[in-house]
């Protein structure tokens, strides 16, 4: 991993995409580690994420970048460039409730998920020790009922102090105004403890309930200025029976909602999901 | 299995119920094989399937269904008694598709699905070969457009003559109507090719393509006048990939359908479900 | 819950059972809350659980018990009665690798999973913070490879002291001795990381990628001195692929032995699992 | 699809290997319309599946078949390479339980399963009309339990004779001699009803049971001469209960074992299955 850099690309597809990228690639003197690639046959839109082991390119991966920001011009490219040992910089928003967040934290402590997180935000003072006995700064940026505004402009400043590569909303239960969700566009991540389209909005546990449904689920999804609108990255659900009041539902909830939150955040940070319109594709691992 | 009898009874929960229907068995001198119960405390209210082994009942079957409805008319309960050898009289409705139908005949002819078929109904001639080679008569009444009243009316007169313990619609792609919903409560189980309630009415794969959902499913339910809205008897989901187009969604949705649907079927025809309000309760085998 | 007392039996069928059992409940002023039933028609033997408010039994759950082990004696049963207000005492046996520790520990303080933690023990002292900050007493007993008799000898005598309803063994990567197992028979609840029986003993993750599985899982067991024998009480499988290397498996599997774990430990400290041989019956909730 | 031509390869890796294959058809003035890649990297082997438009160079598939062999050679490669629209030539083989064969018959009917199908081979004529009546000849292969070898001898025959591209064991309930494992390696399609590497051999589902597993699976596999040991294609689970007799697992098994064997089939056919040794790389679709 030492040398690997990853190129993210989409772009209008055309004939001989893959073979001029590739072909690229091996003229710059890199050695292709891993290739993905996709072609939307609708949207005739080309897709590809490749890991390249740039340590055989003499200027290393900044001279990669500044000779395939001519190619890419060439093909209309949305792009980056980025080394794999450079870690993501993932903020973290979380209200009262901390299955999400412990989940998060866990796995980062244990090396699973690799990314700094230089704060975790809350508009609610509850969850400061489980973030700062981890060692991670933590902080209060209330948000007043009465005047959200402010408190929200509080944030944007935080969010831009903080430089993220994502932010990630864990049940952070407010709804960001559209500035924000502009400002960090396919930036935002967030956990919708329902199987959307279902059951968009407030309480979908409840409503599940109301609704009999045998199964529930949680979506890990990108935030836009529309409510649980965004792309979905990825969705967990688990069966339930008529015994399973909505209680029940909220705990069997948690454990999808982890699950889905971790793999969208996982997926995110090593550069796999490409975003076209509302539908991601992602290359998972 | 051959004195075997199934007693299926909601009602208001009180204290003592289960010891009282319990006590009335053996009372009878019957003797209970399985028991489910549920009692739903939102709802204050009490499900329950007991399967009873009345080989030892003077009187058999007939006589516990008298003496159960002094004791139910106290409860105010509504409730079955069946013998579990007098096989369900199931009526399929298709159209033009055969996945859903195929699957029901074959676990039928091979003795999974324990019911009699007394016919096939369609809007097409289309799937009559596949009906007629094992058996089955097919009867076809069209459903013209311009002028679905009058097909709708020829359906009823068939459904009735054919006295059926349930009607399936194994995608009838037809929305019947109130008067048949009504008539027919309770007995007509639907397969909506959605994990409900995403994707409500037409062409949902089309919409789970464009919205870009990692999971799609499929819903077995019962019809009401509500289009999509009835109680939920199962659901079955499978994952899907950025790389599926809406023709594989159909596809790998096929496969959703046939078991949701052959599970709702299974459990109905064996007195499993109960119904209250919008939800079911399942007791699965 | 307040007044609630689980029953818990099991012992050879006959005629009558159910009813004679509610039928007591009954006699003695209880009213059923909730009754889970199963007979096993192959081994002609009787299960049950029944959750009864036992507020309005004079005499409460001590009058119950009494009584009942006149009616258990004649039915030759074995069976627990338990107020379900007195939590049980779960010890955790752990190692090296936190991941099942950190989850039960998050259960548990979030109240989802309802129990006491006398101690947590570990033959490393890795763990010590993350059981400390908990607030919960961590004792270290090394066991030496060299001499692990004495080790266990340790082990016994503070499993003794701390009277466990169940010792959860959170990848605790020592093999129980014959004598431990024995002596806290039907209460030391293992997860194994592999789905049993495939993978038995040492390294499954390494075996199943070898292998080319396509599946991995993981399994919670009650110990017994065969190894990875006893009963299963649940397990948890995730879809793997070809690009999954062996350390991808353990991060996958690490995901389905908390699953697992957690849910086997909730049954059992509600009294859900009832065990017959090598086979368990969990009334799952 | 109509030019589409489908090239299959694996080799030692070495740098510049995908390069040089995207190079290759480029310069062969072929358009590449999806390519799969994955390096192995405790193997250091290659692997690749790439579909090309053909219709763009001159001479076809054929000339890009000739070149390629140069290449190939090289690299010390074994590839494939097939035009899409050639349909593969299935066998299948059965016993007399009729479910897989049911399923596969009505998954090529409706399309969805797109081979030839030459013949259906059976030691019993159980399953002739299931056949026949689909307009696929059925051929008696009888295997005399005294005089195996022979029975054996014609079905070698037989399948000399029906050229197949793969021979599909669908419960054929015989295990293959050898030589036919042998000659027909990489082509014979098993599906084995257990989550194997669990429950190797016969009666899997009585031992799941015995055994009280809580999840019961098929394997889809490359036959071997070593029993249930071949390269896993895809597998497929399903939870079970304690309520679920042998019987329950025969039912809920065979939707489990009609999916894994399709979608193994499908992705066969589609040469989408690689195999290195016990491991299958699979480029599923």
């Amino acid at each position: 991993m030492q040398n690997t850099t990853l190129l993210k690309i989409t772009c209008p597809d055309r004939v001989g995409l893959l073979a001029g990228i590739t072909g690229f690639v091996a003229a710059q003197g890199g050695n292709l580690l891993e290739v993905h690639q996709f072609t939307d046959p609708d949207a005739a839109w080309f897709f590809a994420r490749l890991a390249i082991d740039t340590g055989t390119i003499e200027g290393g991966p900044d001279r990669l970048r500044d000779e395939f920001a001519v190619l890419a011009r060439e093909l209309n490219a949305q792009w980056t460039i980025r080394e794999a040992s450079r870690r993501m910089r993932v903020v973290i928003l979380v209200s009262k409730l901390d299955h999400c967040l412990a989940d998060l934290l866990w796995r980062w402590q244990s090396g699973e998920l690799d990314v700094e997180i230089p704060v975790v935000i809350s508009n609610h003072d509850t969850l400061a020790p489980l973030v700062e006995r981890e060692g991670v700064p933590f902080q209060l940026i209330p948000v007043d009922p009465a005047d959200k505004e402010s408190g929200f402009r509080d944030l944007a400043t935080t969010l831009r102090g903080a430089r993220p590569d994502a932010i990630v909303l864990a049940r952070y239960m407010q709804i960001l105004p559209d500035f924000l969700c502009e400002e960090f566009a396919g930036k935002i991540i967030n956990i919708h403890h329902s199987f959307l389209p279902a059951f968009i909005g407030a309480n979908p546990y409840r409503r599940a309930h109301e609704r009999g449904v045998k199964l529930i689920g949680a979506t890990c999804h990108y935030a836009t200025p529309q409510l649980d609108d965004g792309p979905i990255i990825d969705q967990e659900v688990v069966r339930v029976e008529h015994y399973h009041q909505p209680e029940d539902l909220l705990r069997l909830g948690r454990d999808c909602e982890r699950l889905a939150l971790a793999r969208g955040v996982r997926y995110h940070v090593a550069d796999r999901v490409l975003v076209h319109g509302r539908r991601t594709i992602v290359f998972r691992d």
